[in-house]
């Protein structure tokens, strides 16, 4: 079964609303295992409209249409559907009581406009609206399936949910359920993480269940979907628990979370399961890192603060770094173990680098030196990070934190 | 000159990222005036890429294509628009001498699949990659021509800023100019805005030009765009000025700044103009203000830095606030004298609250105080912010640098 999802509103076009509508269905397809290929947006206008409606109907065996259904001029959707059917548009009596009623439940004035949203195109089969005033339509093209639904995002998940789905999946007729898990990496260029699963990719390529599936994730690390499809739930997350230890197998330590997990929030784990507090210093990143710690639940326990010590004077004065040269080895070092006494934590990181675009001292744009405070040692790690000043930044951010994170699982040996 | 959008990534028929790409390329479509009809997301697959890309340059003059031009057997957007174009991939030594010199850069290894990216369809032009390893491409397609760009957002709108949108734009041969500016407003609901902008929309609405229009931005107030189309530059800007002058008129402080100003640039501004330097205590918002503040091109004549004390202790042994309770007016008034002190600053700006989801003293998530010292007087703002733990934060980031700005303006008089 191939359903595609079309959103119907100018607004989309211009770039003035992003078309979450869409991101929830899909996924929600996803999950059901029908297959999506294709999302268009196109304006409201009944020609485009009814092409883009054609176009899919051609191509997929459902198309879901959002929006315009509402009870202006610029509402075509009902009209298109009905260009497509080839059909005339009748005014529903029962849906044009129910749009009373709701009118009259909150004491509003019914406008002669919102009789618009009770007309049909004929043969179509509607669904009740019970949050808004627009129902919404199934509508059977030939041997194809046309799901009408108003573009406002809490009517269109009521109605999917209540309706569309459940008809979706009867017409599919399938009983196979799709477990999905992202596996997060950082640390790995995308080809050379390509070529690490390779093994797994070939394995799995044959046949076909489960896949894997490659998704870049700009500067948060490449995440690797395994998806796998089951006649029951159980089983279908057991295919995706045993490829995700073969991956962990080839990846080791590369793998720093799934899902939702981030960088942030493994490393507080970590942090949490040792009775560790960390204490930061951060000139480069200027309160980056710090501001993604305290965004994981639970940081106030083991997270203490940072000093954001931007200019240099504040790294002599607040955290003793000793005069001198501030994007060095030395001064990341006292940085860390500054940071570590005078926050009072047991764990000092730090960051001293030139975020650029000029250079510093003589170091180029993205030269950064990392400091590390634990156990009585400080370890000093120097980078050269790519990309312009807010990248250098991110990138710097991810660094230390996974620098951390490899050190505390060093820290838990072999069997950790 | 009409041009539509494909993006291309399994990804995005997934719901598992949403396609801020479409959003940020139809924005400056809008404003280049160029028309966009359509948007369509399109799956990793060369066959139905293909076929998008057809039904696109059928329908519209040209057609931007943005993602699958990375090095993985995933990435067939090069493959499908030789196919579309009927003409074979070649490796390009010029994009390939490029890629090697960016890993050399980055002291990375480079993979065989990474040369990939060097495949160029015979007749294309490159836009040469200067963030990410992929490069562009402007292809002519009978008299219609095909753009494809990364789908890595930075990468993206670099090429598009760079490349693409001007190559439009010559082409459009339009001699009608758009100039359009974005009014960047803070402190007032959408409504009331609305409200004190009728005079302006209704006094614009007969001539149709000039234009204005809200565009909501979550949480970062809300944009109000100019628009003017004119036969020169120059009577275009003068347009928006005029425009830019009124709105202002009935605005007043409430316009922080234009088009990529942003709360933290506008503040950092009034700082250099006041020769004043600035220090912070954050508790609630844990670096997030500093880190916000450095992205500020000069951040460092006036920034001096930022004691996260997320930890109550920090805040005593750090600070020197007075043990007591630390979501209060006096704690946020010592936190701003001892930020100015400890870090040497003109300026000190505290902020201590509670980020919730649980109350903190009995006081309930979104309480926040506010400190301000300035010219040997602190003043302390109590606020009670909207919103989950991330919101919060965000509020309470834009609204403590608000605070800062308005107190600057004052300071300046009214003839400031």
């Amino acid at each position: 079964m191939r359903c595609e999802l079309v959103a119907v509103g100018t607004e989309l076009l211009l770039g003035q609303v992003a078309d979450t509508n869409s991101v929830w269905l899909a996924e929600h397809l996803a999950a059901s295992g029908i297959d999506c290929h294709f999302h268009t947006s196109v304006g409201d206008n009944v020609d485009r409209v009814a092409s883009v409606l054609r176009i899919a109907l051609e191509r997929s065996d459902a198309v879901i249409v959002s929006g315009g259904l509402g009870p202006t001029q610029d509402d075509i959707t009902r009209h298109a559907i009905a260009a497509v059917m080839d059909v005339p548009l009748e005014r529903d009596e029962a849906v044009l009581e129910r749009i009373r009623a709701l009118f009259a439940e909150r004491d509003r004035e019914m406008v002669p406009s919102n009789a618009r949203q009770a007309d049909v195109p004929r043969g179509a089969v509607v669904i009740p609206q019970t949050r808004g005033t627009a129902p919404g339509l199934i509508c059977r093209v030939g041997d194809k399936v046309l799901y009408a639904m108003p573009g406002v995002p809490a009517e269109l998940k009521d109605m999917a949910t209540r309706a569309v789905l459940p008809d979706l999946m009867a017409r599919a007729g399938t009983r196979a359920t799709i477990v999905s898990r992202v596996v997060r990496t950082w640390g790995l260029a995308e080809s050379t993480l390509a070529e690490r699963v390779a093994p797994r990719v070939d394995a799995l390529e044959a046949a076909g269940n489960p896949t894997i599936a490659f998704l870049a994730s700009g500067i948060e690390g490449i995440k690797v979907r395994i998806t796998a499809k089951a006649p029951t739930h159980d089983e279908a997350q057991a295919m995706v628990d045993a490829e995700d230890a073969e991956l962990r197998a080839l990846l080791g330590s590369v793998v720093f979370g799934v899902d939702d997990d981030t960088m942030e929030s493994a490393v507080g784990a970590l942090l949490e399961d040792a009775g560790l507090t960390l204490g930061l210093a951060e000139s480069m990143t200027g309160g980056l890192v710090a501001s993604r710690l305290v965004n994981v639940e639970g940081s106030s326990g083991w997270f203490k603060g940072s000093v954001v010590a931007y200019d240099s004077q504040v790294k002599f004065d607040v955290l003793h770094v000793p005069e001198g040269p501030v994007v060095s080895e030395k001064a990341a070092a006292a940085m860390a173990e500054g940071a570590a006494k005078v926050l009072g934590a047991d764990v000092g990181l730090s960051v001293t680098g030139v975020a650029g675009p000029a250079e510093q001292d003589g170091m180029p744009a993205g030269t950064v030196y990392f400091g590390l405070h634990l156990d009585g040692a400080t370890d000093v790690r120097h980078h050269r990070l790519p990309g312009d000043r807010v990248r250098v930044r991110q990138f710097a951010t991810i660094s230390m934190l996974d620098l951390l994170r490899r050190r505390l699982l060093d820290r838990l040996g072999p069997t950790g």
